[in-house]
């Protein structure tokens, strides 16, 4: 007996090679115990990180997948010699797309005539464009580069920025930051948050941007320094899905600051997202049944 | 003598052949007259209809460059024997800029993050996508390819619709629109006002259209049906950046109505247009120089 694979979806149990056990378990509630007593592969269902416990009491478990990019916060709960596998790429269209839409209101001015059509007032106004903007994106990884995909098209010019310099791939190191801030109309923030990104984007950066350059964050919110932010009061424009703190508690200076739009962190997971994960889950099953290596494998140091 | 050009920006001067005789009138004012008696290329300020009228005081005058796309409003002024060319294409960047940034706002919930920033309320919840839509553009001219170009990196299906179907580009005729619209996400309509596309978008078209579909209108107000929209009640959603009526005068259900998004004839002239424009009038008056033919000729009965 090959033991069982729990899976979110009812497509997943569906796709799968028929050679599998496969069981729809989508977090509500608890699998009956002869069910966790049997789990070989589990697929901790989306935005029910409580679930990722439940390993704990699979006894033959050999294999987590996430649906998150982020797995740190499963390490205390993984048993030894469970492979762990992430859900990188799973977000990118989502926040890719996010990016842009924070973009483009931010440039044309949709929370404006957002106010405006409360009011009903029709009062038109020039407004900025993306069009001819140099945008410059820094932590250009897999979502950088989704981003860069769909900004081409609007005729902006594409600046891209990385821990290291790759320069055969046109890619510039974080030591040029400081050098490309001064011709930047845009600077996207795609990082994760690390000691080394924790207040990247700071009051000396932001200084070094031009009048009226917009800051958009879909990376974490402690990428950017909130007080600094807060300090160019509105003389640079931001456009951020993700805060620091956060979630932002009301009356917090930053949910009215002058040129600052905000979203609740909710560039990843828009309705993209989901046939993008359930293709993956799919994959990754008809790797599992024919014994090849998964995707996404996350490597632990196991000392 | 060559007689004078007279274009709007100062940057068309300092970049226009040394044999020309250009001067600058940005629609301040008048020219005096002894410019006038020897203008023979005119280029209209933009935003400026009423120094359309100059014209008739120009007795030299051979040429009319408008930087609009329409030119109805100038015929009644032309004198017999001028040429005239429009700005079509100068502002595609700009709409189909626009039209995407409507089709995001209203696909990832834009104006609802607004209103919630205003109260300072942090409520993320799940939205959805332009991934994955299937778009309909209804006029597919330089404007709709433009839209089109804008949003295939997006992981949207474009689909083209024109007056008269070209098999081999893969545009669909008028005659698909019905068959068309039950499989469609988002329709963009980028047509100009004629008698064929007054209320194109009707109570039978919108009826055929999904739960939750989208109709977006760069084009003109009279294309889309106001009181057929209204009569949806949200069923399909809106973002419109032309109205009919427009101006939308206070009170107008379409300013409150549900699933409905409203930008006041913004699309076409927001940043974008004016290096366009330049880059334009400067191509132009170098063909002039050296006797070439324009580009942008409008076709005149001079019967």
């Amino acid at each position: 007996m090959d033991g069982r694979v729990l899976v979110p979806w009812e497509q997943n149990r569906e796709n799968a090679p028929a050679a599998l056990t496969v069981e729809v378990y989508d977090g509500q509630g608890e699998p009956p115990a002869d069910v966790l007593d049997d789990v070989v592969f589990y697929v901790v269902p989306y935005g029910r990180v409580q679930r990722v416990g439940l390993m704990r009491r699979m006894p033959r478990l050999r294999a987590v997948q996430l649906l998150t990019a982020g797995y740190e916060h499963v390490l205390a709960d993984l048993p030894r010699g469970v492979r762990l596998y992430n859900g990188r790429g799973l977000h990118d269209a989502s926040t890719a797309e996010h990016a842009v839409a924070l973009i483009l209101a931010a440039q044309r001015d949709l929370p404006r005539w957002a106010a405006d059509q409360q009011k009903h007032v029709w009062n038109p106004h020039y407004t900025r464009s993306l069009a001819d903007c140099r945008v410059l994106i820094v932590g250009y990884g897999s979502i950088g580069a989704a981003i860069e995909a769909r900004l081409l098209p609007f005729e902006a010019t594409v600046l891209r920025l990385a821990r290291r310099a790759r320069p055969a791939s046109g890619v510039y190191g974080i030591e040029h930051l400081h050098q490309l801030l001064p011709d930047t109309d845009v600077v996207v923030v795609a990082t994760p948050h690390t000691p080394e990104t924790e207040g990247l984007i700071g009051g000396t950066e932001l200084a070094a941007l031009p009048d009226g350059a917009l800051v958009v964050n879909v990376g974490r919110g402690p990428v950017v320094d909130t007080a600094a932010l807060l300090a160019e009061k509105g003389r640079v424009r931001a456009a951020l899905d993700v805060t620091d703190p956060e979630p932002l508690p009301p009356g917090h200076p930053l949910w009215g600051a002058p040129g600052v739009y905000l979203t609740p962190h909710v560039a990843g997971g828009a309705a993209a997202f989901y046939p993008r994960a359930r293709r993956f889950v799919d994959e990754q099953l008809r790797r599992w049944a024919a014994g090849e290596p998964l995707a996404n494998r996350i490597s632990l140091d196991e000392s």
